[in-house]
């Protein structure tokens, strides 16, 4: 299969499409029709049952618009960049890193500087793609992926769209802790849009400028929380680690259970926990366990307060693409909102039994600083107090010195009033820190299509299928009258109304032969037909027909409700059918 | 009730908060806690399944984020606007039609022409309502309500976040008719945000900048699809029709049947069918009925393309909020994006059998036209050719005139080649008309609270309780241990794990007394409580208590989860359960 293949059958089967196309489509936005916007809400579904209800997490639903204060606080404004390069000529817009990539043996070009980015352009004499034009000697900039908006008349609210869904739990931590009753550990999850304004968006659902994102913010004790391993011990992992990517030529995995990966050290207890949840939730949406791996991130790639991070990819094309992150980042999110805010990002952590500890304090003789530093004399009192309780070695000596505004000042010990008092505390405040398997909706929904493509052969013609798992399936049932006429049209409507109302996804088709229905819904990846015929007036059977085996079996009409959801749930198979129904 | 007690309450008990709080918040948005966000969704299905399942209507996903040519086909770059006056004092900016609202006799403001709204403001000395400022002599300026951004980098593609999800559908008109199989009548379906940039948002979840809109474009052919009436015919609407709003002093309601509403010519057939569904729906989900009424659009609000509208409006503290629009859009939209882009937005009607029709054609001698006209020859061409379709009687004389730029030029009938042939046609394409039932999820989400909250008293204290609806609860069922030792607590947190199994949104609780633990329940608006006593571990039987009663019986811990889901889908009422189970 080519990736177009599967673009033109997502077009013309209702899965999805370019958005726009009557004013020339935008690069970068899609837009799921009927069929792809039921699997993917399926896919969410699926989702939410296993990383939320099935872990005991709580959702929450947060705005995509969020104030700039916030990216300040998570560093997206200062960081969150692409490198472009304009087309002198043309003036097209390029990621430079990936022209790199196309164009040259170097990989993961996006941790290399600037300057050195500008000297590669030049000495590989890279051209622009669209026009051919030399681009050696143009400038490098950085790109914020930010999509900017303004809230309010004026410009003077700056808003963004959010780039991930995280930022709406994380700023709204104090108010989620108080729902938690402030008890460690707790998770949080979102399902929500976020936006990357890409410089050259690519890949169909790949790399989309707005998408959806399906994200876990689980908050733990780092001192005493440690995940239920056992929940997922058995999962077996196909684990690329940093050191195989690095020293070994040619791609080697390793194969490990999450136990084992978490006893011999080389994945951290909490990602590999995820590791397995996740490993379960891709398998059964339907993507292929033969093009899946879990990928550890390079030193380069690590960001510095991440203990651990692996990526879920998947095979697409011969390439292989990022699916999702399941990273250990410490409290570093929760402590730059801290900081930059005046809320408090922690939980007060009570203790079983008070403990009396030593605390040592000061108590500055205001008449002596003040004369003495004049306006200045506030912020060396604070200097004294903040030294105090890290280092009291430091008032052992007749004069403390203190630096305020990068300034020294002595101060003479008996002005400063330090003393070491004992006093009774009965909890303390933590820092909670935070596991994060951050999922991306579309190219799930999108490796699940493309694993799901076959092309095998029917009763001596081609046939294009798509394979898809009953639980995910847009459409799980066709029903077809042989013919609309004789009341068979009428039955058939009738039973298609019965198992909607018993909640199956069926669609009801009268038009072409049946052969060609079959083929229809074999390209929609409808995973069972039901036919109604001139038997079927008489005797209440119909034909039941499997997707991918293509085998039919006579069924009672009113036992198929309860055999249909049988073969959704994978309490029967299909080859079951013939022999009785298993004993409730 | 006052609005402060439901917006407290919905902050302390995770329904909703304003986003951002830890930055001081941001006006017009707001972030859904656990509760809320369940709550939502359930509103969203419930809506899905009325609007969407039942009615045979498909779903569709589009971005929030679209280009700038759909909202110039749209009209909203024009006059998606509200009218801005700003302080001169200390900058604030105002809606000035609200603040003439607000402070004079004066109802819907909005329409007044913003020359009348400056000098109302003046007449009667309008002030800042932040800082005092006469506000007479400030220009009043027209703000589009569209958040703005630029797609990929330079300036040069502004886009847009979405007023409405419908544009989403309309402009994927073409794509849409093509899975439909070019036949009418169809309809798409779409849940997802759409943006406000509100000068003042206000009112809680009434009028915020973010919001979740769920719209249902209704695609009908003008000339024959009718509603299948029946399905809704004895739906009992309180209708507000345009001519009691206008005439009669006080409010005055009519009470009709959808069928009668149509029969008396009252309410347009295609609305009134949706009148009828969204009625079912807002009480389905727990909107209080005698807080509810329909609004006919006053002939100055409706749109110049819409042959009827009508607003469902709740109450809420005394005034009437708009709900919902139910429109019939003629085929405004469509034509709008007809004409302003390349693609076609018809649908291709076949007739029964192929018609014979003449139609007149021309084919001018440019032998003639060329040296006669030189350039300008083509377009009196083409001139002629409509000319032929138009007005056939034209042809009749010896000469012909036809204008081109303006300029008027007499052509010798025998140089046009003009002929009236006959032809054969097997259909014809029909611009589809839409109706649009168009309802706010957030305003919906807010009624089900403001109608569900109530005081009581309980043992002679007073209570506190959300009435919800068990279909849209949060949280389906409590679960405590009279306290967590001898066993009772893992009981009941094995029967909260069944229970949540058995696909029930359960909640576990140990804190406090069983009585505390009841009371925060009724708050939250759980409909079912279950205790674990001692009892429990001899006979296997629990506390089933009511909230609404806070009647109790006692049920063998087997019955509980068919007996809860009896309860949930009204198959039994709570008084039910003392006598024996109907029989299945």
């Amino acid at each position: 299969m080519s990736r177009s293949d599967l673009v033109e059958l997502a077009k013309r089967r209702g899965y999805f499409f370019q958005s726009a196309g009557a004013y020339g489509g935008v690069s970068g936005f899609y837009t799921y029709g009927p069929q792809g916007a039921t699997l993917k809400a399926n896919v969410e579904d699926a989702w939410r049952e296993r990383f939320g209800v099935q872990e005991g997490h709580r959702e929450i639903d947060a705005p995509t618009v969020m104030p700039e204060p916030v990216f300040e606080a998570s560093g997206h404004l200062d960081t969150f960049d692409d490198m472009l390069v304009e087309c002198p000529e043309c003036g097209a817009s390029h990621r430079a890193d990936h022209l790199i990539e196309d164009e040259t043996d170097i990989e993961e070009a996006e941790s290399i500087a600037i300057p050195d980015v500008e000297d590669l352009i030049a000495d590989h004499d890279l051209q622009c793609p669209d026009c051919g034009a030399e681009l050696a000697g143009e400038p490098v900039e950085e790109f914020n992926l930010m999509f900017e908006t303004s809230i309010g008349p004026g410009s003077s609210s700056p808003g963004y769209l959010r780039p991930e869904t995280a930022q709406g739990i994380f700023v709204e931590f104090p108010q989620l802790a108080e729902y938690a009753r402030n008890q460690l550990p707790f998770g949080i999850t979102q399902i929500g849009k976020a936006y990357r304004n890409e410089i050259s968006p690519r890949n169909s659902l790949v790399r989309t400028r707005e998408f959806t994102q399906a994200e876990l913010e689980h908050f733990v004790d780092p001192t005493e929380d440690v995940p239920d391993i056992d929940r997922v011990a058995d999962v077996e992992l196909t684990l690329y680690p940093a050191d195989k990517q690095e020293e070994v030529e040619g791609v080697e995995y390793v194969t490990k259970t999450v136990r084992e990966a978490v006893e011999d050290g080389l994945v951290h207890e909490w990602v590999a926990y995820y590791l397995g949840v996740g490993k379960q939730w891709y398998e059964s949406i339907g993507v292929d366990m033969d093009r899946f791996r879990f990928r550890q991130h390079l030193s380069g790639e690590l960001a510095h307060y991440a203990a651990d991070c692996w990526d879920a990819e998947g095979e697409i094309d011969g390439d292989w693409y990022e699916l999702a992150g399941f990273a250990y980042r410490s409290d570093y999110d929760l402590s730059k909102h801290d900081e930059y805010s005046d809320d408090d990002f922690t939980v007060f952590k009570q203790y079983d039994e008070p403990k009396v500890v030593e605390r040592a304090t000061v108590d500055p003789d205001m008449s002596y600083l003040g004369p003495e530093f004049g306006g200045a004399a506030g912020e060396v009192a604070d200097a004294l107090e903040t030294l105090a309780e890290r280092d009291r070695a430091a008032f052992e000596g007749d004069t403390v010195t203190v630096e305020v505004d990068g300034e020294e000042h002595e101060i003479p010990t008996e002005k400063t009033g330090f003393a070491v008092e004992e006093v009774k505390e009965t909890g303390e405040h933590v820092m909670p820190h935070v596991v994060e398997p951050s999922i991306g909706i579309d190219r799930a929904v999108y490796a699940v299509l493309v694993h799901a493509y076959e092309i095998d052969e029917v009763e001596g013609d081609e046939r294009t299928r798509l394979a898809l798992e009953p639980e995910v399936a847009p459409t799980f049932v066709g029903v077809f009258p042989l013919m609309d006429k004789d009341g068979m049209g009428e039955l058939a409507r009738e039973l298609t109304d019965d198992l909607r109302a018993a909640g199956f996804d069926a669609t009801y088709d009268d038009s072409g032969n049946i052969g060609r229905r079959y083929r229809r819904q074999d390209e929609v990846g409808t995973p069972f037909c039901v036919t109604v015929d001139y038997d079927s007036l008489e005797d209440h059977t119909v034909t039941l027909r499997e997707r991918d085996s293509t085998e039919q079996v006579r069924v009672p009409v009113a036992a198929l409700p309860d055999l249909l959801e049988d073969l959704r749930e994978g309490e029967r198979t299909f080859a079951d059918l013939d022999a009785p129904a298993p004993e409730q």
